[in-house]
C-alpha cells in the first residue's frame, strides 16, 4: 500500500518510512507506522480471539486485561505517581472546560476559577466555564499581545487565594505555537489544572505541581474518541453529588473510566501509543527527540533574514506546532500547495492565525521535520 | 488472516465466510467482514491522501466532504425524513439520560418526565434524571413481572399531559431480550424520545411518532465513541442557554456536529455501516432478514420441551437479543463454553439475568443464526 498523493508540481518529493506522505496536521494527527500495522491485524482479529478489537464486548475478559494494561502502560510511559488515577472520558477537552469546574468549584457563589490565558483555547477554556455559570478570571491574558510568549510568574495576578477553586493553563499553545517549559508558580494549596491536549507525554511532568491535567488523545498519545484525565487522589471526590452522574470524576474513577460502554477503541489506541512511547525511552528521551528534531525547522526561520516570521518570541518556541507567517497571503498559498504536492501536509494555519503551522507531535518524524526544512530553504531561494 | 480460536473441544466448528469465530456479543459487536477489509485499507492511506483516517484532521477537505458524506449516508440508510436532524454526539447512550431532559425540560419545577419502564437500562434512565435533578414518573414499569413483555397502550399510565416535557423508551430491550414492534401512544403534543442503542436501523421507523431518537453506535451501525442523536426540528433550540455549550442539542445542530474535535472514526465508521445497510436494500431489507434469521434460534426454544427457557414472552421476543436459560448454572456453564470452542462466542447473559443470550444485530449473519440452533439442538441430544 503505497501512497499516491495528488501530482507532484515541486521538484522533490518527500515520503515517510513506510512510502507514506509527512503529516503535519495539528490533530488528529500522525500515528507511527508500526502502530497503523498492528491495529490492521487487530481490527480483523484481536489476540486470537478471532475477531476484531472494534467487535469485542466491554465486559468480557480481552478487554478486561486490555483496560487493566492500558492503565499500567500509560502510568509507565508518562511516569504517573501512585496518588494520581488515570480516567478516560469523551467529548474531547473542551468538555472539560465545564467538567472541571462542576468536579473542582464547592461553592458557585463565592469561588473563583483563575486561568493563565495564553492561548486561543485558554480563552475558549474561560468562555465555556462563564457560560456554565461559574466565575471566572484570568491571571493573566496574553490577547492584547497577540499570544506570542509564556509569562513570567511576576505576571501572574491572582484572585484572592482563599477564594480561589483552582487555576487553570494550557501547556502547549496549538494555534500560537508557544509552550510552557516550566510549571507556573500558583498559591499554596490551589490545585493547579493542565490542559495538556496537545503535549501531554512529550516531555516529563512534574507531577507534584499539579492537581488534574487533561487532554484529548488525538495528537500524541492516539486517535479521536477519548479524553485522558490524570486526577490526584484527594480531588476525585471533591464535587457534589448533584452533578450528573456521568460527569463526576468519582464515577468514572470507582467504575475505572467504563460506566457504560467506554470508547474501547480509542482506548486501545492509546495503550499502543503508550506502549511505543516506552519503546522510545519513554518521556525523557521523547522530549530530548522532540527538541532535537524541530530545531532545523526554526533555524530555517532564523536564518531566513526575515522571509519567514516566527509569531512565537524564541524563548516560548513550541516543540510541537512552529507557526510562521510569508510575506503574502498568496506566498503562503503558494508555499502550502507546493509543500502538499511535495508530500508535506497539513501545514494550513488556524483561521485565527493565518500562514503556516507546522505540528510534529510525538509519532512525527525527524526526517520529516529536515524535509520541510530543506522545503523551505529551497522555496524561499526560487521565491526569494 | 485465518482466525486461530481456542481450541475446539466440541465436535464441530462453525466459521464466519471470513474464517472468524461467530461474535454474539452484545455490544461492541460484530461488524461486517467487508466494512473490516475497507478499515484496514482506509487507516493506512484514505481515499489516495497518503495517511490513514485515523490521521485526518477534522478541519480538512478530507473529512469535511466525509461528514456530510455520512449525514447524507445515514439519512438515506435510516430514511430520516427532512425535518429531522442527525448529530453525533459522545459520552454514550448512557450520557443521554440526563442530556435528554436537560434539553427538553424547559421547567424543572412544574415539568415530569415520563418512562416507559421494559428494561434494566430504562430505569437506568429513569435514576440518572432523578439523580440530575429532574422529576420522573415510570407511565410502565416491568420490574415486578421481570421485564418479561411490551405493554399494551392501555397499560400506560401517564403523567398530567401539561405538566408532560417528555415520554422515554427503550425500544429494544438488550438484556431481557424483549422489543417494541409498534410506536406507543403518547398525550397529543408531547414529544417521545426513544433510546434505541440496540434497534437502530434494524427495521423501519415511523418517524412521525417521535421527536427524538438516540442511540450508541456500537450496536448496528459502527462501534464506540459516537453517539447518535436524530431530532426533529422544533426540539432542538428547546433547552435553556445556560445549559453547557457543550451539551446544547442547538450546539450540535449549529456545528454540524463539530463544535471541537468530534470522535471522528467512530464517525467515519457510521458512514461505511450507513452505505452498507443502503446495500443490503435499507431497513425494510434487513428488518426482514433479521426476523427471518432469529427464527431458528426461536424455533430451537420452542421445540426443545422446556430444556431451553426463553425470557421474553413470545410476543415480545426481540430480533436483536435471544435470551434463555438451561436447567442449571453448570448446564449454562457447560453450554456457553462448548459453543465457544466451536466458534460461537460472546453468549454470557448479562449479571442481572444470568443464563445465555444471542446477540443478532444488523451485521450478524443468518449462517451464524443457523448454526447456533444446529448447536442448541446437538447439545440439547448429548445433555439432555
Amino acid at each position: 500500500m503505497t501512497a499516491a498523493p495528488t501530482a507532484a508540481a515541486a521538484s522533490k518529493s518527500f515520503r515517510t518510512a513506510g512510502g507514506r506522505v509527512f503529516n503535519f496536521n495539528a490533530g488528529p494527527s500522525i500515528l507511527p507506522e508500526e502502530v497503523i500495522k498492528q491495529i490492521q491485524e487487530d481490527i480483523w482479529n484481536f489476540r486470537g480471539s478471532g475477531y476484531g478489537i472494534l467487535e469485542h464486548s466491554h465486559r468480557a475478559k480481552f478487554f478486561d486485561d486490555l483496560l487493566a494494561e492500558t492503565f499500567d502502560a500509560v502510568r509507565k510511559a508518562g511516569e504517573v505517581p501512585a496518588n494520581f488515577k488515570i480516567l478516560f472520558m469523551t467529548g474531547g477537552a473542551t468538555s472539560q472546560n465545564y467538567i472541571v469546574p462542576m468536579n473542582l468549584v464547592t461553592d458557585r457563589n463565592t469561588q473563583v476559577c483563575d486561568y493563565l490565558d495564553t492561548d486561543y483555547w485558554s480563552g475558549r477554556s474561560i468562555e465555556d466555564a462563564k457560560q456554565a455559570g461559574f466565575t471566572t478570571h484570568a491571571a493573566f491574558s496574553g490577547k492584547d499581545s497577540k499570544y506570542t510568549y509564556i509569562p513570567t510568574d511576576a505576571e501572574l495576578k491572582y484572585s484572592d487565594p482563599s477564594k480561589l477553586a483552582f487555576v487553570h493553563m494550557t501547556s502547549n499553545n496549538t494555534i500560537y505555537g508557544t509552550e510552557w517549559f516550566r510549571d507556573p508558580a500558583v498559591p499554596a494549596g490551589v490545585p493547579l489544572v493542565c490542559d495538556a491536549s496537545s503535549d501531554i507525554f512529550s516531555k516529563p511532568i512534574d507531577y507534584s505541581k499539579y492537581g488534574l491535567i487533561y487532554g484529548g488523545c488525538q495528537k500524541n498519545i492516539g486517535t479521536t474518541g477519548a479524553t485522558i484525565v490524570i486526577i490526584r487522589d484527594d480531588l476525585i471526590e471533591r464535587c457534589d453529588k448533584s452533578v450528573p452522574r456521568m460527569l463526576q470524576y468519582r464515577t468514572m474513577a470507582k467504575e475505572e473510566s467504563r460506566p457504560n460502554t467506554p470508547p474501547h477503541f480509542a482506548i486501545y489506541t492509546v495503550c499502543l501509543m503508550a506502549k511505543w512511547i516506552t519503546k522510545q525511552g519513554g518521556v525523557a528521551a521523547l522530549a530530548q527527540k522532540n527538541k532535537d528534531k524541530v530545531a532545523p525547522i526554526y533555524k530555517a526561520i532564523d536564518e531566513s533574514n526575515g522571509y519567514y516570521k516566527g509569531h512565537s518570541r524564541p524563548d516560548s518556541r513550541s516543540w510541537m506546532n512552529i507557526t510562521f507567517r510569508l510575506g503574502s497571503e498568496a506566498l503562503e498559498d503558494k508555499f502550502l500547495k507546493e509543500a502538499a504536492a511535495a508530500g508535506l501536509d497539513g501545514m494550513k494555519g488556524h483561521r485565527a492565525t493565518g500562514g503556516v503551522r507546522a505540528s510534529t507531535y510525538n509519532a512525527f518524524p525527524a526526517e520529516g521535520c529536515r524535509a520541510l526544512a530543506e522545503f523551505m530553504r529551497e522555496f524561499q531561494r526560487k521565491n526569494g
